[in-house]
């Protein structure tokens, strides 16, 4: 078959004689098994919308003997992956980590299969390398999976948006994490707590470190300001704070002063400090209004907005992991790519022109809420004020608990800045630290989304 | 080139010395005009992205003469739409309308140009005329702008859930009755207000009727639904009612009763009366829940939930009209387009094998809000609850005003019930308005998003 190829439609029967696309699967977790029962039981569905059937040649894993759902032929089985690889069309991985998934990548791609994987990680360290093997042998590499479940956003942002000229990505892209903050927040939980309770469940792995540290979220923002910046960042660009350090008298005084927090992945465009260009990237707890979209997004939802130039503001929302949705985004890759394979065309390749430099940290201007614990006495707040003019920090709002409800003669002084660039709020906080009448800094968090 | 083409980025010099894609423009008003200003002010951006510089080779105008924005050069500007798409290598049409559209894209087509349209009146009328002139000429037809401006909404549903199933799509997609409705809502206003004041703004036609009609919405959700089901569903498939029969009395009731009116597009899969699989579209005001986040859709925004069964419920968000963000979703196409011109390769064709049914509008399932005027005496309520039981529609609330409301002896009653078949709803009506006791049935409103 060539490119021009009929309209699929009942007049045209879908699928002919062509072959069948030959489907190879790398991992039989969660995600693989509903990747499998998808393949089976849309199998029809799909055959008439690539135009030929898929067939699963056989599934890869560690241990052939485990007990599996029904739904997978145990007779497809391998520990073989490398040979698997060499005889497939399409190869989707859903094994994760660095290796082995990135040499068995390679070795298919070098066999010529498209590839389909859902591996933020391997995407977010050596994505380049993946990308240059792919388009030397000019085949697909797909991986909407990787980011944010079964929404749709690696697509959106790669094609739909490619006419335009994105400034701004931010949204809640760990379920993990959003599971936990939520439940310190409903239930008072404290951080171990909460964890432990997303681990009975199933929603946090047994060592959770990739989760609440943030790596998960920072290969996500890595790979998200990639695509919407034409440029190429890593996990080592993005600036990453986990919320181990987020304590449940945080979570409580969020809720007094109207905010829920939330692990947000944060990528922009900016100016840096010579005035050229760059992307600033990161991850970190912050306070967000309670009355904002993004505080209403619960358990293991995501919720990615999306702001550019002529679309304005847009908005993504739904399930960000779990077998089921991780499954349907890599179906649609798979679609995509066998489509390709009968049709011809090829999907797009990276596309990094802008090659933008990535900013530090400190290159980030946001608002920052700022929890004192102060002598009760007057004239505290006027010298901490003084403090964050002599910086240049401009004070939104101030909350100082009365002095009726001061324990052992300390109060709490909760400050709101405007937008402050981060190194003029670093030497600020320095500078209260320092004060007399300050007991200590308890907390300095990000405020985003106003 | 074949479609076998290198990365994209600074080793690699994007454009080289391809030869540019030559791109016609039909029409120039507000999108259009927003749409000169990106292929100029991102000329550079979009050169790298296509890998080869598109080079805009004339305007199709109906009056060459009339004042435009500087942005657009005049001596691109012609009357003679037919001569310009024959040299062209990518047509976009923002003209609007059936004819001359049509002709011009069919011709266009022909030519060996691809298409990019954001119409959305002739693609629900005549869409497959279109398709199977494409598909023939084996050229792309591309058409994210038609539906919810610049929200992807067509990509994700036609080609990211391409691998899933799904069941339902529900959203606010016309701009101008949610700005309508929310007028009337937060202001007082009556309809023919809210309809004056967004004529005034711009936001609302001299003639309104396509919009307050439902057309417009009634159209998208035809196309939404041939692309989330496979199947051919035209703007007469669809139970059509606009906000034309919404007083200001219904928009006050609505939030007492803890709702908010809303025009809704819904395009579901569903067993129809024999039990075989077909699909029922549909758009009406409806009441949502104050909590449900269609509810907080303000102005001229759109917000679109898709349902699939391996995905979830899916929820995209942003503007849904206006120059810029239609803007960028037609550029989002042309790159596409233009990628294929440069690298190979075509985008999916119509799919629709599926050839589902489309249901009867009585096949529907939802609930519904009953509203009525009753003499104000005991045993009304019982009165109207056995009629409702009779025809087996059951209740889920009711709300009845106390006897010190009553004017002239004159009680309201507000009855939500269940879900229930559109059938049944309607003979229960029509059996509660012949009662004694009931002097009118002042509306019914079906209730979505619960």
């Amino acid at each position: 078959m060539t490119a021009r190829d009929e309209t699929v439609g009942p007049a045209t029967p879908a699928t002919g004689d062509r072959p069948a696309v030959r489907v190879a699967l790398l991992g039989c977790g969660v995600v693989g098994t509903e990747v499998v029962r998808l393949l089976t039981t849309q199998a029809a569905d799909l055959a008439a919308r690539v135009g030929a059937p898929l067939e699963l040649v056989g599934v890869a894993v560690r241990d052939v003997e485990a007990e599996r759902d029904p739904v997978v032929d145990r007779a497809l089985l391998t520990a073989d992956a490398e040979g698997l690889v060499a005889k497939a069309d399409v190869v989707v991985e859903v094994v994760g980590g660095i290796e082995p998934a990135r040499s068995l990548l390679l070795r298919a791609i070098e066999h010529g299969a498209a590839v389909v994987t859902a591996n933020k990680a391997l995407l977010a360290e050596d994505g380049p390398t993946l990308y240059q093997a792919a388009d030397a042998a000019g085949v697909d590499l797909y991986f909407e999976a990787a980011v944010a479940g079964a929404i749709p956003l690696v697509r959106p942002v790669r094609e739909s948006l490619t006419g335009d000229r994105v400034h701004r990505v931010l949204g809640i892209v760990n379920g993990t994490t959003n599971y936990v903050l939520d439940r310190m927040a409903t239930e008072g939980l404290d951080l171990a707590g909460a964890v432990a309770e997303a681990q009975a469940l199933g929603y946090a792995e047994a060592d959770p470190t990739a989760d609440v540290e943030g790596f998960d979220a920072a290969a996500k923002a890595a790979i998200l300001a990639s695509l919407a910046f034409h440029t190429r960042v890593s996990l080592d660009d993005v600036d990453r704070q986990g919320i181990t350090s987020v304590t449940a008298d945080d979570v409580a005084w969020a809720g007094r002063t109207g905010h829920v927090i939330k692990l947000l992945a944060i990528a922009e465009r900016r100016a840096g400090a010579d005035g050229a260009e760059g992307v600033q990237v990161r991850v970190h707890p912050a306070l967000v209004p309670a009355e904002h979209p993004l505080a209403g997004v619960r358990g293991a939802f995501n919720a990615v907005f999306v702001e550019a130039e002529a679309a304005g503001e847009l908005m993504f929302y739904g399930r960000g992991a779990g077998g089921a949705p991780t499954a349907s985004a890599v179906l649609g890759d798979v679609v995509s790519a066998a489509r390709h394979r009968v049709h011809g065309g090829r999907g797009p390749a990276e596309s990094w022109y802008a090659a933008l430099p990535v900013l530090p940290a400190d290159a980030a201007r946001t608002r920052y809420q700022v929890r004192l614990e102060v002598a009760d006495r007057p004239g505290v707040l006027a010298q901490v004020s003084a403090e964050l003019a002599e910086h240049g920090v401009s004070i939104e709002a101030v909350r100082q608990t009365p002095s009726a409800e001061a324990e052992d003669g300390v109060a709490h002084l909760v400050i709101t800045t405007h937008e402050a660039p981060e190194a003029a709020l670093a030497a600020t906080v320095a500078a209260i630290d320092g004060l007399d009448a300050v007991r200590s800094v308890v907390s300095v968090l990000r405020v985003e989304g106003a």
